[in-house]
Parts: structure tokens; C-alpha cells; sequence
């Protein structure tokens, strides 16, 4: 049976998965990443631990599409010294110090002539921006605003003990086999240091779905890729061609450990399943929710939207880009996280995966008219019946009027405002008592 | 002629026919109905002397699509008589006392016993619910919680002078022959006892319709069906599959007594013919009106718009099910009743008969440019044009330009704005000036 | 090269063309036009300067459509003269004083008996109406209802020196070859005497237009019609019925000099290119535009909208007939036009040229994720990309992620919401980078 058709997570479920998800994130929050090297190798080898990852190392200058991997970069110290001896902005304090694929360095310079490497938000004169510049040679330094109206005058020596070799970049990924081959995609970028809710939230809330699914049967087949914004999407995209027509749903996750309330990117056509059952979930469950319409100014989704891919990929976020303040920043750390937010991102998810399991298109075996629930023990039989009607008695209405092998549940569940899960329960219901039977699947 | 071309009512025909409806409605108030038995056949005996129906009488135990037509009930006395000797809930005062459908009884028992018996309104204390148990066997009475909180403590014994017994289900029904086999079906339902917006005035629009259309030449065949609810449409179906092709439009006609706004429910499919009838009446004459999407918690057009059947039936009411206090209650009465009201309802009805009588398509004869309306006549021809334009202008001008033979006139009302029957009479104006002809009728 | 690829009017620019379309205006507004005569000559006569007409004289009697051209009309002399000598309403003060179309008279009769036959406007004491009888013979006067109130009692003689004769109706036209036959028809009608906004606006910006394609290379060919009112649109039709099979969009333009905001009246689908360049633009321009749905009640429009002609023609106005109080009457004069809306109107029109012009669809060749835009050097390189991103590069990434062939650079101005000068460059530079090539165009 569907795993799905009896999706209850009761909240001792819920909260446990929020404190596991916010354990793994505080594992992984000190790990430097980037695009490359050895800290996307590491946070790869810890969400093993909840789903055993198959790794792909793709190696620096192989072509996809139009990019090329570029060399891998690792970093072991980095630091401003002053004349005194004291010592700035140290790579061992944050990694956010260092501006990402910072090439090695080590020179004097004035305090004047430093300025213009040193990276700072005036306006939050607290909080390290996060810089980095991953397709040209370059260098430099972040601090808060603070630190550096405090830096003494004098000389100051640079280093930057990094270093760009010909590696690899590296691509982790779970595959959850189901019944059919249809597969759906869900992806999380890897490439950020230090930050918590871009993106070491999407990347615990998919590995805790990774984890849930194991040992669960499914009708789909869930692909989870862990890979580094754009280049890494694009290079999984190129490795991975002739598999992409499988891909009927996708999912980019990002920014769920936040208590703000849900924003949902809808895929490029605005009208893909994954988008209506998205915005079907959001609805019942977090009328608080927006859906905004596809920009190819986006995270990932934007590469598998690409016309010459064109796979149906939408965005689940909280918090949204550009408009919370502790994005790209020190700020972004885990005091910004809450299990109940990671919780609820990733029971959002499931309940995303129950509407793609279960959607489907049936029959309604005795479709003149209505058919007699009350003698079937699924109506009220005594009067008053225009006081009020409990929404599963309009569940088993709805799906029966609709039910003529056109209507899928998703269809049902736009148009009566019901919540899927109670549809999909009337179906199951309305099926045993004889009274439905699956259509041939046309799905997708 | 088509009777429709000149639909004009004037007031003192107005007001007549709601005082004709009114003292039917009083007629009718008294007797006991239900969804079989000889209260049914006394209401459609009065109805048939402004129409006469046909009447059938389906045997107890016939299978009707997926129901099986229940015994036959009849009611001669009902009564709570305390030791005292004093009776309370007396049938004889009010049908609505007796649950319908109860079963017969003589018992004994203490006022603590008979308290899960009987039905009241705590929040409306001086009104008495109607209740009834149609598909299972169960009896009880109802009154209001005034006389309820005054019933003195002690024994009493239930009397219910019922029967339950093979005998049928009667249906009603009225054809208007048209110049054309299509259909236009008229349903209003005839089971409930005492109540009088609900629906003892569906029954008295749909036989003053009925009425109205005796030696008028019309387009459509105009059949009334008069039957009790669920139970009845589903029967009346079931008798009459091989003709159900023949109906294009359906109306179901109930609660439209009381003053109050009209309310018109879609069909299933919401863009039927009688849904944008029915919308473009409402638009240019009741603009307070509100027109509802299908839902299949409704009356019997949730029975005409089964996957099954499907057929383009929406309901015109003016209160709202659920809405108004008075439904299934006592109060549901005479006093809550308009001569006014029903009149105005009666005669939106015949503007949406009118709409689907005259609606066609034609074609403008004078197509390049505007044809010179001054030399017809038809213009005016002096100056100032721009200070205003009367409707009428402006209905030339719309059907001119949108008779390219796709368009329909129903489609002009709704582009336009402008009320259905001037639009009627420019087209008229203009076929008898010769500068429009009815296109090949490609009309449902 | 196509000139609209480098629209860009410098404020001098604007400045000198409207200075030069109020010049015009000055020069045009004393003469007496109408919808035949000489008046009408001697305005195309000056609009030639700009670009030179072609003349078409439609004789008199001549069949158009359901129309047949009248009587020419000249006018030499008109008063009414008092029994003291005094003379009123004289038409060489203002061509207003006289009915258009009047026939020629000299009668004495007394100032109750002349009330009938003169016109104003008590609403507005000191305006004089323009009011006309094309096709019916008549006569009358126009004057401000003060001037009326202070007429001298006594008889009076009403003298009007006019003459009705077989003559022509007269049509100028002006036609800028482009690189196509495809027609871009633009449309201003000539019919009114000293009135200003309505409709020397029109032409002045129409004859604008012309001059400023002269000698610059267009795609489309521009034909511009100068004609009456109905009379001349539908002539002007039914003489080059023809080639109405290669106009692919129009524009009538009227009341364009006064400095309210711009409204712009859709063509009968609603959804025609020209509608859609339109909105395009005013959006991006003019956000306090409106754009409203066609009417049979509009301007020459109507004609071009006809169901037996059916061309996608729009019209642009900036006052709204019937909703500013100068129209038809002496305020609408050169106080009410100004140099800046004139020219504001003429770049708004030149705009939607551009739009028409530059529409086309392209393939992004590079269309598996997104193209690496960096070693283009068409992107930031540098990190912080989420600080906001400037309409450029979001301008780029539209066009490559919608360029599949399927949608225009209009699509993708809509969709995108960004102006469409701007997306035709972001277009032009990506071709030249090699990421995109024009697609086999099935424009129209």
C-alpha cells in the first residue's frame, strides 16, 4: 500500500524530526563551503548518514552545456595582520571573512590600500556580508561595519592561504526507487558557508524527507540532488541528459528554517502539477502562504525551467530572497532557525508528495444521479440535513459528481476548496463501498 | 408568432398573477406532504387545474437508478398525551409536530424518557422544526422549546395513527408543446408538509408558468415536472432516460416567496445556456441578484447534473438554503410570503424563457462598414451626437457589428451589457429594414 | 537597418516636434472644413508639406458600401442681421455660428420665430456649440447662450451664403514603403471645422508621424489616411477594398493635444497586436493610461471593425469623448492644446511603432540551463547578486529563458512586466553574443 494514503504525522513525529533536522544543521554550520572542495564533501558525507548518497565527482574543465567546471578551491587560514601583531577578520573566527574562491595571497598594504578588498554593510554595522567570486581570480575581505572603523592605521599584511587546483566539483544525490519510474526531483544547493537558512535548511529538510521515505513504499520514484547552485544543477543536468524525461515534478528547497510563512516559486508554465498541488497543500493548510509566478531570476529551478529543459520545477522557500535582511550575512545563523519551522517545511513536503501520490482520476460506478449513501453507512439518515454539512460529507459529494474519468482528485480538491487528504480518504471510502474505481491512468 | 417577441407584463398582470400564486399557496399550506403518500396527490389534483398534469405512480419497491422507491406513508392523528389527559404536539394543529415518516406508536413513557423523541429550536423557542426519517424507521415529534419547557412532569402516552405500506411514489408532470422537440424542464419539488417558501412556492411559480404558456406558441417544449426531492428526480430519470436527451436547459424553482434577494446556482458546468440566461436577466433587472457556483450539496439540479446525466440544470431561488432562519421551521409560513415577491420571480422566469427563446445568431447584411442607419430611419440625424446615446442606439450598433453569424444574441447581451429583450427587438427592427437575417441555426 | 532599433527622442527632439505640430495646428485652425468642400482641400494642401498626399476625389453620387457620397459644401457668408443693422452669429468671427451643411438662406423673420433654429449651450454661457446636418438638408446658427440672451427683440434677416453642389469628397493619403507589403494603417479624420483637440490634434500628429518616416527604413509599410468621418472611412474602404488584406494593424488618432492622460480604445477582439503594443507601451510609459474595451459606438474604428471588414484597428486619445466639456464646442481651442502633450502623444505613437516594428521570436541557442552570461561580459561577475538586479539583466534572462520560439518579444514584455525597447536591445545583444537567432517568422 501507498505510504502516503495514511499520511498522520502526530506532533511527537513532527518535533522529533525538527530537533533532528536542527541537530544535523548545527553539525554542518561550521563547514566552509563553496562551489567546490572539500567542504561540499563533507556536509555530503553527513547527510549520509540519513540517506547513503552516491557522490559524482565531475572534474574541473569538463564542459556542461555552456559552462565549465572550474578549478576546486580550498582554503586552510586567512587573515589581516596589523603592524602591531593583531590579527583581523580570521578565516578560523568565520569563514565568512574570506570572499569565496579568494586566490592565495599574501602582501602589504595600508590600511587606504586595503579598503578596497574589505567588503562591509554599513548600513548593519554588525553583521559579516557574504561575498564571493567564483568565475573570475580574485580576492578579498568581509567584516562588520564595526570591526573595520575600529582597524588600527598602519600597515597591514594579507593572507590568504588558499589554494585552486585542477579537483573536481562534487554532485550527491539519493535515489528512492517506487512502483513506477516517474520520477520526482528534489533539489538543494550545497555551496554556502556558513549560512543557516540559505541553504542548510533545504538541505536537512531533504534529507529528513530522504529518510522518511526509506523503507516506505511509493508510487514515484524521488530523486534527491545536493549539488551547488547553478554550476551544480547545470553539471547534474549535463551528466544526467537522458534521464531528465523521467522527471514529472520537481522541487527546489530553500530557506525553511525561518518562522515566516511559506512562499511557493510556481515552475515556468505556472500551471504544472507540482504547482497545483503546492498550491492546493498551501491552501488548506498555511492560508498565510503566497504563490508568486515563475522569474528566471530564481534559484535552481530556473536552470531545470530553462526552454531547452523545460522540466516542470517549482520553489518552496519561507523566507524570500532579497527581502529579509540576514540574507548573505552573519545574521543568517542559527539563532534565525526553529525546529517548528523546519518541522512544519518538511511535513509541508510530505503532505506536497501525498497530492502527487495520490492524484488520480476515478469513476463513479453509479453515476445517474446520486447514489443512496445512507443505506451504505456513509450519510446522515435522519433530518435536518440543511443545518451544516461536515466537509466529509461534501468530500464524498464532490468526488462522486466529479468523478467521470476527466476530473483527477487535484482537480477536485481546486474546485470544492477541500483539503486533498480528506478527498483522497472519500475516494478510498466511496471505492471500498463500490460505489468508485480508478479510470485508466492517464496521470501526467 | 413566438409568444416571447413581445414579453411585456404589465403591472396589473403582475399583481395578478402574484395573487393568484399566493391563494394557491394558501390552498396548498395545509395538507401534509412527503415524499409519497396522499398529501402529494392532493397538491398536484389543486395544481392541475391551472395545468393539468399527468400523473405517474411508481410502485413501491421499484429500483430507481441506484435507490428503491420506499413504502408509502400516510398519517391520520399524532399526539403527546400527558396522564393528566391534556395533549401537546397535536397533529391536527400542525403537520410539522409529527417527525416524517414515523413509524406508528402507542407507548407509554415518563416526560424524561420522551425528552430523545422530541426535536425543538433552543435558540428559536417559538418555532417548530420539521423533521423527518425517510430512509430508516424511527419515529418522533417535534415542537417548539417554549411549549417543551412547559410540558408539566409525569407519564405520558405517544400516539402516532401512521402507516407504512406498499402503495407508490406520485409524479407530476406538464408538457407545453413547442414548435421544436428540445426541452426546457421546469422542476419543483413537492415533499415537504406545511413549509411555504420551501417549497410550496416552486410549486406555485413552476404551475402559474405552466399557466402562462397554455395556447402561447412557443419554441422549446416546456415540460414541469412536479416530484418530491432526491427520491423523486432520480425516479422521474429513471422513468424518462430515453427522453432525457431532448432537454437543453433546466430549471429547478424553490424558495421564491420571501423578499429577499435572488440567488440563481450554476450548473455543474457553470457556462451553460441557462447559467448565462439566467446571469443576463438578472444583470439588467435585478442587480441585488447573485449567481453561485455549482456545488453538489443542492436541490435536485445536483440529481440532473450527475456524471450520468448531465444535464444543464441550475436552480433560481431567492433565499439562500442555510441562510435564512425560517428554513424547514414553522416559520417557514404564510406570513414570510409576498404576492410581490412571488410575482417578481414568476416573471424572471419568463424573462429567462424569453432570453431562450429568442436567443440565435444572425448575420448583418451590410457588413463593410456601418450601414446607413439616418436613411432607415433608424438614427438620428441631426448633430450633438455625442451628448449621450439611448440604449437603443447603442443595441442597433452591437448587434450590426457583432453578427457575423458566430455571435448570438445572448452573446451580444453579454458583451454589451445592454438587457437581452431591446437587444431582441433591434434585431427584429433590423431584419425588417433588411440589413439582417437569422444565421443557419447551429444554436445548442 | 530597421530605424526603431535605436528609438531614442532627445528632449530637444520632442521639443521641436511639438512646437512644430502647434504651428501647424495654428495655421489649420481657421479654416471651415467639413465633410466635403474646399476647407477640406486646403488643410490636405498643408498637411502635404510634411508629406506629400495623395489626393482622391470621390464624386458626388458615388456608391460606397451602404453609402453614397453627398453634396460638396462651401460656404462664403453668414449673420443674422437685426432690424437696426446690427449683425449676430457671423460666420467670418468663427465657422461655429453656422450649422454645418447648411443650405443657403435669407429670410426675415422675428426673434421668436428664429429661436428654433439656434443653437448653445445654456450650460456653459459662454461656448458656442458645434453642431452639423450632413444627411438631412437643414439649416441653423450657433451661438453662446449670453449672446443669445442679449439679442435685441425685433425681426431679424438670417442670411447664410452657402452652396450644395455635385462635387467630390476629398481623401489625402500618404504611404512610407517599408521592407514589407504588410500595412500599418494610421487614421485621422478631417471633417471638423475650427475645433482643435477633435480633431486637428489627429492630424497634426498623424502628418508628424509621416515626416518623421520619411527617409528612414521601417519594416512595415505606413499608410496614413486623412478622410471625414464614417463617410470618408467608409469611402476610403470601398475604393481600395482590394488591399485592406495587407493592413496588419491600425490607429485612429484623435484628441491628442490636451494634457490628460491617455486612453486607449482596444479593436473589436480586444487582443489584437496593435492592442496589445499599446498596452505594452502605456504601461511601461504612461502607467495612468487606460485602455478600454471597443465599442460600435467609437470613432472610425467602428468602420475598420465592421464585421464584413474586421481590421484590428485601435484608437489613442487622451480626453475621453463625452467626458471633457470643450468637446464640439469654441473651447476646444488652441488654449486648451499644448506643445509638450502633442508631443508626448507623437512619441507614444512612434513607441508603439516600435513595438510592431521589433516584435518578432527568437531561439535561444544556448538553451539547456542558462548560458554562462559572465565571459560574454553580460553579468556581474562579483558576488552579492542578490542586492537587487538591475531591469538589464533581468531583461536578458527573460528573453533567454522564453526564447523557445513559441513567444514573441511582446510576449515577453507582458509577461515580464519590463518595457519593450528594452527587451528588443537585451535581444539584439544576445543575438550578437551568439546565444540567440531570429526564428522563422511566422509573425501575424
Amino acid at each position: 500500500m501507498n505510504s502516503f494514503q495514511t499520511l498522520q504525522l502526530g506532533e511527537a513525529e513532527l518535533a522529533a524530526a525538527g530537533t533532528h533536522m536542527l541537530g544535523l544543521m548545527r553539525e554542518l554550520y561550521p563547514i566552509c563551503r563553496s562551489i567546490t572542495g572539500p567542504g561540499v564533501r563533507d556536509t555530503l558525507a553527513m547527510v549520509s548518514r540519513l540517506a547513503p548518497l552516491s557522490m559524482t565527482e565531475v572534474p574541473t574543465g569538463t564542459r556542461v552545456f555552456d559552462w565549465t567546471v572550474p578549478k576546486e578551491w580550498s582554503i586552510s587560514e586567512a587573515y589581516l595582520e596589523h603592524e602591531s601583531g593583531r590579527r583581523f577578520a580570521e578565516f578560523r573566527h568565520s569563514n565568512l571573512h574570506v570572499v569565496g574562491y579568494s586566490v592565495p595571497i599574501d602582501v602589504s598594504m595600508s590600511l587606504d590600500q586595503l579598503r578596497a578588498r574589505i567588503h562591509t554593510l554599513p548600513d548593519r554595522p554588525d553583521w559579516i556580508p557574504f561575498r564571493s567570486s567564483y568565475y573570475s581570480e580574485d580576492w578579498g575581505f568581509c567584516m562588520s561595519e564595526s570591526e573595520r572603523l575600529a582597524l588600527p592605521q598602519g600597515q597591514y599584511r594579507a593572507v590568504i592561504r588558499s589554494s585552486l587546483y585542477d579537483g573536481a566539483l562534487t554532485l550527491g544525490e539519493y535515489v528512492h526507487r517506487g512502483s513506477s519510474d516517474d520520477e520526482v526531483l528534489v533539489f538543494a544547493h550545497t555551496c554556502h558557508p556558513s549560512l543557516c537558512n540559505d541553504n542548510l535548511s533545504g538541505i536537512v529538510v531533504a534529507a529528513e524527507l530522504a529518510a522518511y521515505l526509506r523503507g516506505r513504499s511509493t508510487r514515484y520514484t524521488y530523486r534527491f540532488v545536493f549539488a551547488p547552485a547553478t554550476i551544480g544543477s547545470i553539471a547534474w543536468m549535463a551528466m544526467n541528459e537522458a534521464r531528465l524525461d523521467n522527471i514529472r515534478h520537481g522541487l527546489v528547497l530553500a530557506m525553511l528554517g525561518d518562522s515566516g510563512p511559506f512562499h511557493y516559486h510556481r515552475s515556468r508554465s505556472g500551471t504544472a502539477t507540482i504547482d497545483r498541488a503546492a498550491g492546493a497543500v498551501l491552501r488548506s493548510w498555511h492560508p498565510d502562504a503566497t504563490a508568486i509566478d515563475f522569474s528566471p531570476w530564481g534559484f535552481d529551478e530556473r536552470q531545470f525551467n530553462s526552454p531547452g529543459i523545460k522540466l516542470p520545477v517549482g520553489r518552496l522557500n519561507r523566507a524570500l530572497t532579497g527581502q529579509y535582511p540576514q540574507e548573505h550575512t552573519s545574521a543568517d545563523s542559527l539563532e534565525l532557525m526553529s525546529a517548528n519551522a523546519l518541522a512544519e517545511s518538511w511535513r509541508t513536503c510530505l503532505r506536497v508528495f501525498e497530492v502527487l501520490e495520490g492524484d488520480r482520476r476515478y469513476l463513479n460506478l453509479s453515476p445517474k444521479g446520486e447514489p443512496q449513501l445512507g443505506r451504505r453507512g456513509l450519510y446522515r439518515t435522519t433530518g435536518g440535513y440543511y443545518d451544516g454539512v461536515a466537509d466529509r460529507q461534501m468530500g464524498l459529494l464532490w468526488v462522486l459528481n466529479l468523478s467521470d474519468g476527466e476530473a483527477s482528485l487535484l482537480d477536485i480538491a481546486e474546485r470544492s476548496g477541500l483539503e486533498f487528504g480528506l478527498l483522497a480518504q472519500c475516494a478510498r471510502d466511496l471505492e471500498a463501498a463500490g460505489l468508485l474505481a480508478p479510470a485508466h491512468d492517464k496521470a501526467h
